[in-house]
């Protein structure tokens, strides 16, 4: 992080005419990128998106209100335009890389999709772990190597997304397990469960903490065993992209639970983390405060796919050019209080 | 409203492919501006902001940071380019009228501005009368007719924003009236006052009311003899924008004032609002809890200029155009829950 540049748009914020402080969270989105970016002139494109979308071995356990095979459809419909990140990304001009990284059933080439697939889904967390050290350090490296060619490309601002049925209860068991957490506090409706659901799903999490949390285990063998391949690539987006100075838009409670374990494996990842948004999970709350998080967004999202972030890149987009364009009180000849 | 419209608006998000309300508010966002707008495919655009500048005459009491002459650089500022909402109109692309409604200090012509003054500022609330009844009814029918200037100009969103140094005390004033609370609960330090100065407006709140607040004056006069020559302009133009149908956006806490006088005059034009953002200004909370409001941003802003509600207008896109384009289940060939 350039605390100079940070400073300096503090500074230009101050002089900018209205009084200070009074645009908010706008001035501190604009003075963070700028600290983030090294530059005077903080923006947040090109936005990437990395959407990662797998399957959960743990949706037999019958966690979600979907049938398993959403996930493909959903693949389709997020590479066909239909999906609602694939409106959202052409609303803000935004390039969006689409991964298969292991969904049950191979759909073969489809246009608009990396076919990185690490197995037919992860394991069944309740029963075993999710990954092998060989698929987990598969995963890292995708997420990794997505960053650079973002990098390549120009990106300026990281979003990663994901969809997969069944997600948010891996999404938990981390959180859990990383948090030191009950079940019962995390667990939440995901896609809409009822409350007879939530109980179900929260004994399944119990179940996989019970098998796989130990003390001795760090972030790297609880993300192994608990998480899925959605999150483990974008925990090596995140620690990739903090390496390389890209700043990292937080999406919702699966994108979260990355977030928490990037952060415990390297906490110098947190300096790139903006957050997007609390999610309706009722659990993100608690993701958030133990990631020291305020979101900027309380729209009542919980949809993952990296809506979350793609709806907050408007807001970053008006507070840089804010910051950017608004005429100082020398240049306006405005009084000062 | 045309319920009809708000109930298939309703329909087509659920046969989204998404989980039921997973979008949240941005769903109800498109929803309500489908139930405005009588049509299935809600826009924001054009969007019109009508900015009201004019000058205080409490002023002269020492209740704000800022000199009295801020308010005649500002309309300049604001008309060349260089305020806030004038940065974001333009990011927004959106159409802004700026009025001079009464700065002290007749500017003559000035390019972008229209010159409709009622006069060099209101009257000392604290002393005497805002307004006169012939000013009153003046200010109302610029609001008014700029509203049929807009809706002729195929707008289909209003946004009213205002600028003129002190007038969060007549906002505080008139709010303290109307929902009977004491002005040491509503006022606020307004453009950033300390804590002896926000208690030394307390008390020029205090005796404005003294001298205004009767039962028996209707929301009408307590405008009159507490409101500003924006309040009233704003007011005027809320119920014009109601009876034509034109969905009005609130911004923060001078214009949620008017908000509450025109609710008061006719409380039908409360459906016709949507509530840009919660102000950083600690009363403005009072004010939507008495609009039955829940703002959909908290970002701390406390400027004013329409731009809060500006602020807002990217997400009412973004919104609409998921609303209008994403895929059912139908059309995407997904299982649903």
């Amino acid at each position: 992080i350039d605390h100079q540049a940070a400073a300096a748009a503090q500074a230009r914020q101050d002089k900018l005419t209205k009084p200070r402080g009074s645009l908010g969270r706008l001035e501190e989105m604009a003075i963070r990128l700028a600290g983030m970016q090294g530059t005077d002139a903080p923006t947040p494109d090109p936005v990437r998106i990395l959407q990662f979308v797998s399957d959960h071995g743990v949706a037999v356990e019958g966690v979600s209100c979907f049938p398993r095979e959403v996930t493909l459809q959903m693949l389709h419909n997020i590479a066909r335009g239909g999906a609602a990140v694939s409106v959202m990304a052409e609303a803000i001009d935004a390039v969006m890389e689409i991964f298969d990284l292991g969904i049950a059933t191979d759909p073969g080439p489809v246009a608009n999709v990396r076919s990185e697939r690490l197995g037919p889904g992860t394991g069944n967390i309740a029963r075993e772990p999710a990954m092998t050290e060989d698929q987990l350090a598969r995963a890292l490296d995708i997420g990794r190597t997505a960053v650079e060619r973002a990098l390549d490309e120009d990106a300026r601002l990281l979003i990663c997304g994901e969809m997969g049925i069944g997600n948010t209860t891996p999404a938990t068991a981390l959180a859990c397990a990383l948090l030191d957490l009950e079940p019962s506090i995390l667990t939440g409706p995901g896609t809409g469960l009822d409350r007879q659901g939530v109980s179900r799903k929260a004994q399944v999490v119990a179940a996989a903490l019970n098998l796989h949390a130990r003390p001795e285990h760090g972030p790297v063998e609880l993300l192994r065993r608990l998480g899925g391949f959605d999150i483990a690539a974008s925990t090596g987006a995140f620690i990739r992209a903090a390496q390389l100075g890209l700043p990292i838009l937080v999406d919702g409670f699966i994108i979260s639970a990355a977030a928490l374990v990037a952060t415990r494996i390297n906490p110098g990842v947190r300096d790139w983390m903006l957050f997007s948004h609390g999610s309706a999970e009722p659990g993100h709350r608690h993701m958030m405060e133990a990631l020291d998080a305020d979101p900027y967004l309380h729209l009542r999202l919980r949809l993952g796919e990296a809506t979350g972030g793609a709806t907050l890149v408007p807001l970053l987009r008006m507070a840089c050019v804010v910051h950017r364009k608004m005429a100082t009180f020398d240049e306006a000849g405005v009084s000062e209080a």
